[in-house]
């Protein structure tokens, strides 16, 4: 299974995977889930918005009968330059967790549903979690559709192309319906896991984070003939900047990052006369972050740029009960924090009861080829799923 | 005259001009050059590069006499938003000299050429003053049709397109040959002239500079789970340099600049993997360039990076007897050195007898739409352009 989906969207050279939303390898990603469901006698539907699903057992009669089912799964798509684990991790060790389940003649009283998200990294059309952000409306329908990506296309467009009809788009209370406990399973995005000698944790919360743009101004000159005193070179106002981003994070005990820039007009031999930069801020405390945000503002406004945000998103707590069954289920595993993004945190933003569980990566590397989790661990992983599926769906509840 | 070349190319929003080479704009341009000339009875002769040649008299004939001609001009193309006044000043400036002349009277004893050269700014394919360059050899035919631009078009396909045969490039010593003194008005890309209360001044030499390119590496990492401590961000290391070189130039009496960067990934939540950037160094002497250069190279070095040469052009003189006396001629004007590379060097370099003219420019800004001269300092600018003209092709030689 994991064999198949090695060589979709990977790149010969770097070994990093480039797999993005409503693009060709997307579509081989697709089918490769509708196959993997077919060959397991699971229906798969798509929802308006695209995301797949496919149900062991019939979600709208536990609907029907106020007893909804449990959705495990994650999303196939990736960053630019990508890891093999990030998504398709989650999804594989679904299917994985289903077929374990069934060989030890597991009968579920509730459905279980397996999901693939559809453009949860964004990297497109530049909103994460886009797929479960317009499922439960937190994406409203026409901004998704006149996002556009680096080439103009809108994701409207996009859609049209890989044969979708984005006309349809919102919130779809008849599929969120159907989840009664949602379980994604994920890679960890850090060395906590190899710090505490554990094969899987258990997710409590996503920490508070936001992105800010930053604009400073400068005046388009010559790089040759304009002499130092005459400029206003919008470069050093930037590269101050990101080195003040990097000292507030340490002063407030966060993380800052500016990962992206845009020169104007981004000659060799011409000042910059715009320099564009973005801000990534999280931690653990909302008020940190906001005193990081008040810092690096600061900065800009030294340089007498301007600084707006683009994004705010509180602290997200995973539903903590769910997790401490789940951390006593799996053995006292422990329960960690994250700083990134997840569908799980959005259905959990829109009320519904969610966990999430974390495997060992020993690089402690994300959003790179460099991102790795040892066969045992995957495996122990499934296990996990598969023994917190087996609580969720069967007599329990 | 100047009234048709206004519009074409200019960008409504900012006013600056998008002329680059081998696009419908620059054909536009190209047919303009060749209706004024034609207006004025001259036939337009294109050599294998593209540059443009009118002719006032046969130059052949004055090359079998051992005698050549004398030419004017400059060249239409422009960096990406940049003024109305670099490069069309020199062209619509030299068929207005034309003009004056010929209302005056005057009859040359040596023919009298206009040229147009090709792709001065590199805005496109990224080597500057490709015409001259292809023309003396100082490009390879090779490495002029392989250069790229951003959309990945060749040099070579880009001739196509606009109906030029790339096959035939190389040096061209028919058309250098009918090339005796070469003359070129330019807009100064400075304030030399607005403090030393001249409305045109004479160029003596091109300062030394060149360009090179660092690279900082990092590690790819998700900019939300990474701690701060085990970051690798080469996004740090850029904004470093950036310091580091102004505070070169700084310490060595020089200019420099990075205008240009690249980063990768380049996502908001993606720690940089890699920092690309470029300095610009340039200087009155050479040795001091080469200090800054130093300087920044070690800074690369602070953070593990590379840095490497891209071009590096010593000092380029004007002939300076030909300078004095268009000095003398013009009432005792500047005679001033420049930042700024031109046609004028390359043929300098190549031992053609080389001036250059430059005219007032309050502002000071160059590369800019804020770049500009008034029209009485560009009709001062036409009048020293056919006092000199007049001086070299009547019977002074």
């Amino acid at each position: 299974m994991w064999r198949d989906l090695e060589e979709v969207g990977r790149d010969d050279d770097s070994g990093g995977y480039h797999r993005f939303a409503w693009t060709r390898t997307d579509s081989d990603l697709r089918e490769w889930f509708v196959g993997e469901c077919e060959q397991r006698g699971l229906d798969v539907t798509t929802d308006r918005v695209g995301n797949q699903w496919a149900w062991w057992g019939d979600p709208d009669a536990a609907v029907a009968a106020g007893d909804p089912g449990v959705v495990i799964g994650s999303h196939l798509d990736s960053v630019p330059d990508g890891g093999a684990f990030d998504g398709p991790l989650g999804v594989v060790g679904a299917l994985a967790a289903l077929d374990d389940l069934r060989e030890r003649g597991f009968q579920p009283s509730r459905p279980i549903g397996v999901v693939n998200f559809t453009d949860e990294e964004g990297s497109r059309f530049g909103v994460a979690c886009a797929g479960s952000r317009v499922l439960t409306g937190a994406l409203s329908p026409d901004r998704a559709r006149s996002l556009t990506d680096r080439d103009g296309v809108s994701m409207a467009d996009a859609m049209r192309s890989a044969g979708r009809d984005p006309g349809h788009l919102g919130r779809d209370d008849d599929t969120l319906a159907r989840i009664g406990t949602f379980v994604e399973m994920h890679i960890e995005q850090g060395r906590a896991l190899v710090d505490l000698g554990h094969a899987v944790g258990v997710g409590s919360d996503i920490w508070p984070h936001g992105r800010w743009r930053f604009d400073v101004p400068g005046e388009a000159n010559h790089a040759g003939t304009t002499r130092l005193e005459d400029r206003e070179d919008a470069m050093l106002g930037l590269a101050a900047t990101i080195i003040a981003a990097r000292r507030a994070a340490e002063d407030h005990g966060c993380v800052a990052t500016v990962g992206k820039v845009e020169i104007v007009p981004g000659g060799v031999n011409a000042i910059a006369s715009c320099a564009t930069g973005w801000l990534d801020a999280r931690g653990t405390d909302a008020d940190a972050v906001l005193r990081v945000v008040s810092d690096v503002r600061q900065a800009v406004h030294d340089v007498d740029g301007l600084m707006t945000q683009e994004s705010w998103t509180p602290t997200t707590d995973f539903d903590p009960v769910l997790a401490r069954r789940l951390a006593v289920r799996l053995g006292d595993a422990p329960v960690l924090g994250t700083g990134a993004g997840h569908d799980a945190g959005i259905l959990a933003n829109d009320g519904v009861r969610t966990a999430m569980l974390f495997v060992r990566n020993p690089t402690g590397v994300s959003h790179s080829p460099d991102e790795w989790a040892a066969a045992d661990d995957c495996l122990a992983g499934v296990a996990a799923l598969s023994d917190v599926v087996s609580d969720l769906a069967g007599g329990g509840g």
